[in-house]
């Protein structure tokens, strides 16, 4: 299970500064990363005009990707490069314009090369706007070779 | 299962022409409708580069985005408003940059009020790129009521 | 989000006996409620030489039976007729033989109508065997009238 | 894309007829392979009245088996030992007693350890009852180290 001592925030945290400017996407959208532990990360996205859908609330593509985006900066944080093969999402309540959503990973189980994560997106008012699981796989490399392997834990 | 003949393929024509213009997200993407008919849609997105993740490959959320949207054609086309209630994307293999991807929604089932679609987003050359499972849920209302029922099929 | 007082409880230990009587399967399984409450159930099930498959590892369609089952014990608890409409299962470790697996379900979130509920089965050492989550929909009737509404919570 | 030809078919009915014996939970709910390929199987399941629930329909914990079962069949084909990893089912319609269940397994799409199944389960009278996708991973070791490596498709 994930650790949540200082040392592995603290290490957590300069992986996450690695990859973000690398990160296009997350910063196109105005992701900001509230915070972040090994095997888990919380960002917010706050909803712009354009993420909106004909119905004017937010598109559930942006929805998915900001729960993508947090359990990508979740699986990565031990510094091993690691992607996503699977995602499921259920929208729960729409997204409205003008609010900041805000999704929170959390590690559910990371074996030697899979791993399963949840993630909760709520809106600015709490509530539960979209539940998302993903699987990851760990490939080869490391996200910053010099800040070497992550802490036990 | 969705009717493929000329009368819902126009109908269905004419409810995509009803949603595009107030679709900011697929419009905002660069989103393109090659083809629809009843319970299925066929559209295209070149990858920009901000679409692009920290390994310089496309943004799993972009994909997702486009096999949604996708969905949402499909699902809408008998004219009664329909949402994706939940989805599941498997990513295959990368999409890059310069390429435009193609996502081809079909219907699985359709019953009153649940229905389910499976989207294929397939690269430039052709190679799947995502497999994608989407359940919808209709609810009140028409995408266009000027449009009237879809023709039976 | 589920009640958990002690009028929610005993509430939910009558909908349960009533339902129990009438799951052929939970009990040609040999299944044993451990606990339930409004929203959610903890079941165990001793594993039978009958239920391996050819790599002498418990048959991936029993650890889904058994999660399914507190799945449904946790959506029916508040004695309205509800039924899985997806479920979705990601398998951690193998169920060995000679073993007791214990699923605990809980609920995610509950609407008018629809429900979401995570369900983790461990083995007999507390390892996580499988990572089960399931979408429910609420349909007429309950499942004992004599019982009538669940207490508010 | 799996293959279909008559050599193909022959080698993929050798390795289920070599997993058949052990697989105790086939046998003892009566699954029978209708037609096997690389990449693909057909089994058939007799509803039987301990497969019924508490609304005296079928348990949806057997639906699923089926399916992985199917699934199962069509992806140790190739004779690599290959196992479910993660699976969804969406349930469409009820199974009933006394009639005869079909589960067809098809092939997404495969990598080298990586495949991505459909499975689709039909009644008696040819409604669909369930869509399942499952996500297969390739472990060490044949099913059949006698039968050696699958003809090439």
């Amino acid at each position: 299970m994930a650790g949540d001592g200082a040392a592995g925030d603290a290490f957590a945290s300069k992986v996450a500064a690695a990859l973000l400017p690398r990160d296009v996407t997350a910063k196109q959208l105005g992701m900001e990363i509230r915070s972040v532990g090994l095997g888990r990360a919380t960002l917010a996205m706050a909803v712009r005009p354009d993420m909106l859908n004909g119905h004017d609330v937010v598109h559930g593509g942006y929805i998915f990707t900001l729960a993508d985006t947090a359990m990508a900066y979740a699986c990565n944080s031990y510094n091993q490069n690691t992607l996503a093969q699977h995602a499921q999402i259920t929208f729960v309540a729409p997204g409205q314009a003008g609010e900041t959503l805000t999704a929170t990973a959390r590690e559910v189980t990371r074996g030697k090369r899979s791993g399963l994560y949840d993630v909760e997106v709520h809106g600015g008012d709490g509530r539960l706007v979209a539940a998302f699981r993903g699987a990851t796989r760990t490939i080869a490399g490391m996200v910053s070779p010099a800040l070497g392997a992550a802490p036990a834990n």
